[in-house]
């Protein structure tokens, strides 16, 4: 039998590596989620780990948390989406219907390169959550592992 | 002879499915590809699909259609891309240059998580061709898989 | 021994392929990097490429580089980042927390399908490396390939 097909049919049966992980997300608009990636890629070799958000309110984004962006970012994204515009969508609270573009601008899905069960961050580079929607203070993350 | 080397060149001898689809946006900003993508993934198993479209003015977002966010996210372009702005684009219709620089805010490419044939997408997750340029009333999408 | 042992474990010995490459991006916004990515990509087969700036403060985007579309993303850029706006970061000279949002919305991740060691771009998509922060003259740029 030739090992060929052997291998084939060993590769359809390796599963992806797929994880739903829970965030409290509160009313905060960026919520770092490093450590979770970091803690699912350690035990996985070598390539790509997408990082995404199963909402339609909601975005995932890579930058530095902790000098002062969080606030920059809520102060741009006023500026982009302001929470009185003459928003169409009209459901929850006032000024929902930004909620719903946002994850047009910052995309719900990220694909990070893993190398030896590290994703290659830059120093400065945080994964985080970003969410516009403080009336969904729960979120789901899901982390999926595609070898190289 | 080692089943390595048999394996390693049956795995590159597996072709990705990668497949080209027109897609019909006529005049609309945005074009619900969500069921394309669905029938697309369904015969495969787990892995990660990329949704891509191989234009210059045009991306792909994942946000709910149906509830008024294809208008919200109209007028939130008008106010970051104005049509009236003064680009230095000069090429087809007046405004035109602002189609050029929407795929630097929402990219022509993403990246699904597929489990068992099935995106995992949010519940109010659709997938979205975003085309500003009325001019190219026809699209190609490309959707590639790559098992985990 | 069943092959699909052997093969499993040759899957997990079959590094991904991945390369840092460093990018003077000097004061300029946008850094045309096809060139690298058709390089990179030539000698791989089918699959995912994936192109990753480890940085805080710089994206990667696909947009029609030479006719105009570097100036008009600058102009947009501006209003939607603008230079003096009371950001909360203080590091680096002044407007340089406009630099630390950029990334929210030009994300520094993009992938690319990959059809015989081309990447299948549009015509006129360009890989462009973008970056607001002329006091980092000199980046990196890591290029990851998943074979399908």
């Amino acid at each position: 039998m030739p090992d060929k097909f052997a291998s084939a049919s060993a590769r359809h049966n390796h599963l992806m590596i797929s994880e739903l992980f829970t965030v409290r997300t509160g009313s905060r608009l960026a919520t770092d989620v490093t450590d979770l990636v970091l803690q699912f890629c350690r035990p996985l070799g070598d390539g790509l780990c997408n990082v995404f958000v199963p909402h339609a309110t909601a975005g995932v984004a890579l930058f530095e948390i902790g000098s002062g962006t969080e606030a920059d970012l809520e102060l741009v994204l006023e500026g982009l989406l302001p929470r009185d515009a003459a928003y169409r969508h009209r459901h929850g609270s006032p000024g929902h219907g930004r909620d719903h573009v946002l994850p047009a601008f910052v995309a719900p899905s990220l694909v990070l390169p893993v190398l030896g069960g590290q994703p290659a961050l830059g120093t400065w580079q945080s994964v985080v959550l970003v969410d516009s929607n403080g009336d969904n203070p729960v979120r789901q993350l899901r982390l999926s592992f595609v070898a190289g």
